[in-house]
C-alpha cells in the first residue's frame, strides 16, 4: 500500500468532529478503498481545552492554523473554519500557494474566492476540492462534473437549503406562519441564531453560483445571483398553493443561453411553486436535492442529507479519498482559464406561469384596481382567489392571490409598477413562479 | 493539451450510434472537460452496410472486432455488442490483457465476469469501466464507489429496470392487467420481444450483483442473486395495495450482515409494496432510481433514465472522460484480490410485514383453512381481503390478499408450506414484503 495521505484539519466544530469520528471508525475500509490511509497529522481549533467528544492526543495541535501550510507532514489541509474571509481564506491560499492539497466544506469562500483559489492549485498543481460546500452529503458535485461530464447542461435546479426546506415542509403540515415555524427550528437547532443567510436565500445563491459554474463553464458570479427568501411567506399562501396542486419549495435554478457571442447566465434563489407531482415535491424537511439537465442524459435528480456532521464529513472524506486515489480533475472541472464570462441574463424575457399574492386594504374598488393594471400590462388572468372580502368594509387587510397564464416576466413587473404606491395595498405583493 | 484519447466502438445498435452522435454534438466542451479530445478510431458491427443516419466514413472498420485489440492506434475499446459471453466476452478478454483501457454497458457480462476482467485490467494496468451497465445514464457507480466512499454501506436498493417500471406504471395509471400492458410496452419499444430477463428480475439481477459488490466489498455473485419478476401481478393486487396506501416496484436489494467471520450477503430482485410517501414511488415509467445508505452520510437517491440511447451513451462518454483525466480506480473500488467471499444470506431471518395473495376457489371453508394455516406458522394477520365472495358457491377463483404484522419471512413460508396441496388454492400464492 502507498504512504499514507496526511492530513490537517482546521476547525473542530460539529463537521470537524465528524470527520474524525468517520476516520476513525470508517478509516480501514477507506484505506482499502483510497488504495492507502488517511492520516490525521494536526489539528487547529479556537479552543484547544473544549470537550469535543473525540481525543485529541495522537494529533499535533497548531494554536496558529495557518502552520499546516509549513509543514512538512502535511499533504492536505482540511478547512471546516467557515466565513467567506477571514483565518479561512488565509489558510486556503497559503495551502494551495504553498502546494498542499485543499478540501473544504465552505460553500461561501468557494462562491466568492473560488476562481482565485484554483489558480492557485493550478499553478501550484495541488488538488482543490469542495463537494460538502454543495448540498452537504450529496455527491453532487461529483455528479455533475463527472458523472454528468459528456453532457451539456441546460438547466440546473434544485433545494439547495435544509433550513429552509424544513421550514417550508413544517408550514405545510402544521398551517402555522413562518415566524412561529423559525422560533420552533431556531429551538430545535435546524435554523441558527442568525437565520439571515438561510431564509434570505444567501447560503443557497452561494452553492448555486458553484453548480453554474461547473455546469455552464462559466467563470463564478456570485453578485449576479437574484436572490430573495422564504421569510414573506404565509400560511396563506401555502395553503392557496395546495388547493391549486402546488407546492412550495425555495429553488435555485440556473441556466445559460448563448446569444451573438455572449452567454447570458440566469442564476435564481426563489421561493417556487413546485406540483405535487414533481420529484422535488416529495423533499421534505432538511433534505436537499438537484436536478441537473443534459442534453443526452435527460433529467438527473440526486438527493439526500444537506447538512449534519456525518453527511457534511461523508462529502469531506470522498474528497479525501479522491486525492488519495490520485483523481486529479481541475477543481473546475475543466481550466480555471478556460472559464468564461458571462453577463446576468435579462429576467424579463423568461416566460413562465406566476402567483401573484397581494395584500391588500378592505375597500371598494381594489380588485378593478388590480385586474386593470395585469390587462394594461398584457397580463393574462388564469385564476384569482382572495380570503377575506376586500369590498365588504372590513378592518383587516386581506389576501388576494393571482396566477398569471404564461406569459414573460416582464409582463408582471410592468404590472407591479403600475400598482405601485396604489392606496389599496398595504404590502409589497409577492410574486413565486411555478415550475413548469 | 494532451494527446487524443483513442477509442475503437464494437456495436453500433442504438446506443452504439448514441456514442457517436454525443461525441460529435459535444466534443468541443468533453475536450475542454477532459483535457484532451475523445477520437473514435475504428468502428465495428455485425453490417457494415446498414444505414445508422450516422457517417461512418472517417473511421477504420473492423468485421472482426476483437481485432481492435492488436490495434497500436487504439486506446480503449467501447464494448457496446451485449451477451453475458460470446464474442463481447472475447473481446473484453483480449483488449484488457493487451493493455487496452475497456468501457462496457453490458451488465450481463460485468455480473458473470466482472471479477475475472478486473483481474485481468489490474494485471495490464489498464482502466475498466462500466456506469452505462447500471442503471442507464444515472452515475450511480460513481456515486457510490467515490461519492459515497467515506461509507461503510448498510443498505442498497433500487429500481434497476425501467421495462418492469414502465409496466407497473401503466397498470397503476389505466387499472388493466399485466398481459395487455405487455403487449403496448412491446408495441412500444419499450419491452423487448423476448421480454423474460426484464420482467423475470434477471437483468435487475444483473445490476444488482454489481452494486453489491461495489458497496459491501463482497466478491460479484450473481449466482446467489434471489431474483423474481412482476408477471404473476394482477390488477387486484395493484388496487390493493393502492388501497392499503402503497405502490407496487420491483425492487432489487442487498445488504450484508457480518456474523463469526462470514459476510452473509442478502440479494433479492421482487416485487414489494413501496409506501406512497417514499421517494421511490414517485418513480414512473422507465426511470431508475437507486437509494444507497450510508452509516455517515445517511440515504441518498440517486434517480434518472434508465435506458435509452442518449443515456446509457452519456454513461459510457463520461466513463471516457475519467479516463481521459486519468481516474485510476480500481473497477470495483478496491482492488478485486481484497474483495471477500461471502454466503448467501438466510431469508428466514429477516422481518417484514407482507402482503400474501391466494387464489382461491369458491368453496366453504377456505378462509379458515388460510386463516389456520397462518396460526399454526405463528403469522399475525394485520387485515384481510377478499375480492369475490369465496364461500358463496360461485363459480370464479377468487382473490384474497393478506397483510401480515411484522415477523420473520420464514413464518410465511411455513404457512405456505402447510397449505401446499390444499384443493381451495387454484394458484400458487404471491407474497410481497413491503418496504419498512
Amino acid at each position: 500500500m502507498a504512504d499514507n495521505l496526511r492530513i490537517a484539519l482546521a476547525g473542530l466544530g460539529t463537521v470537524g468532529a465528524g470527520v474524525l469520528r468517520l476516520l476513525a471508525e470508517n478509516g480501514d475500509l477507506i484505506a482499502a478503498r483510497a488504495g492507502r490511509a488517511i492520516e490525521v497529522v494536526a489539528v487547529s481549533a479556537r479552543d484547544r481545552g473544549k470537550d469535543r467528544g473525540v481525543d485529541l492526543s495522537s494529533y499535533a495541535w497548531e494554536d496558529d492554523m495557518t502552520a499546516f501550510a509549513g509543514r512538512d507532514d502535511v499533504d492536505v489541509v482540511v478547512e471546516l473554519v467557515g466565513g467567506s474571509d477571514g483565518p479561512a481564506l488565509a489558510l486556503a491560499r497559503k495551502a494551495l500557494a504553498g502546494g498542499k492539497g485543499l478540501v473544504t466544506a465552505n460553500k461561501a469562500m468557494v462562491a466568492h474566492h473560488g476562481l482565485e483559489l484554483a489558480r492557485l492549485a493550478e499553478a501550484s498543481e495541488a488538488p482543490l476540492r469542495y463537494e460538502a460546500a454543495v448540498a452537504g452529503g450529496i455527491p453532487v458535485i461529483k455528479g455533475l462534473s463527472e458523472g454528468a461530464a459528456a453532457n451539456r447542461i441546460e438547466r440546473i435546479y434544485g433545494i439547495l437549503n435544509g433550513t429552509s426546506n424544513y421550514i417550508l415542509s413544517k408550514m405545510e403540515t402544521t398551517g402555522r406562519d413562518f415566524g412561529d415555524v423559525l422560533s420552533d427550528a431556531q429551538a430545535l437547532g435546524y435554523a441558527e441564531a442568525d437565520p439571515t443567510f438561510d431564509i434570505e436565500g444567501v447560503d443557497a445563491g452561494h452553492k448555486l453560483a458553484i453548480l453554474a459554474s461547473l455546469a455552464f463553464g462559466t467563470q463564478l458570479d456570485f453578485a449576479a445571483v437574484d436572490a430573495s427568501g422564504i421569510s414573506r411567506i404565509r400560511a396563506a399562501d401555502i395553503a392557496q398553493a395546495r388547493a391549486l396542486g402546488y407546492v412550495i419549495r425555495l429553488i435555485g435554478l440556473a441556466d445559460c443561453d448563448e446569444r451573438d457571442g455572449t452567454r447570458h447566465l440566469f442564476q435564481r434563489v426563489a421561493p417556487y411553486l413546485v406540483p405535487v407531482r414533481h420529484p422535488l415535491a416529495a423533499v421534505d424537511g432538511p433534505t436537499n436535492a438537484v436536478v441537473a439537465e443534459g442534453n443526452h442524459v435527460g433529467r438527473l435528480l440526486f438527493q439526500g442529507a444537506g447538512a449534519g456532521d456525518g453527511p457534511t464529513a461523508s462529502a469531506v472524506v470522498a474528497d479525501l479519498v479522491d486525492i488519495a486515489r490520485g483523481n486529479r480533475m481541475a477543481p473546475f472541472s475543466q481550466p480555471v482559464d478556460s472559464l468564461v464570462a458571462s453577463t446576468p441574463a435579462d429576467p424579463g424575457d423568461r416566460r413562465n406561469r406566476a402567483y401573484v399574492r397581494f395584500t391588500v386594504a378592505d375597500r371598494a374598488g381594489v380588485l378593478a384596481e388590480i385586474t386593470a393594471a395585469m390587462r394594461d400590462a398584457g397580463v393574462s388572468i388564469e385564476s384569482m382567489i382572495q380570503h377575506g372580502h376586500p369590498e365588504d368594509g372590513g378592518e383587516e387587510p386581506v389576501l388576494v392571490a393571482i396566477v398569471t397564464h404564461e406569459g414573460p416576466e416582464s409582463g408582471v413587473a410592468r404590472a407591479l409598477e403600475l400598482l405601485e404606491g396604489s392606496p389599496a395595498l398595504v404590502d409589497e405583493p409577492l410574486v413565486m413562479r411555478l415550475v413548469g
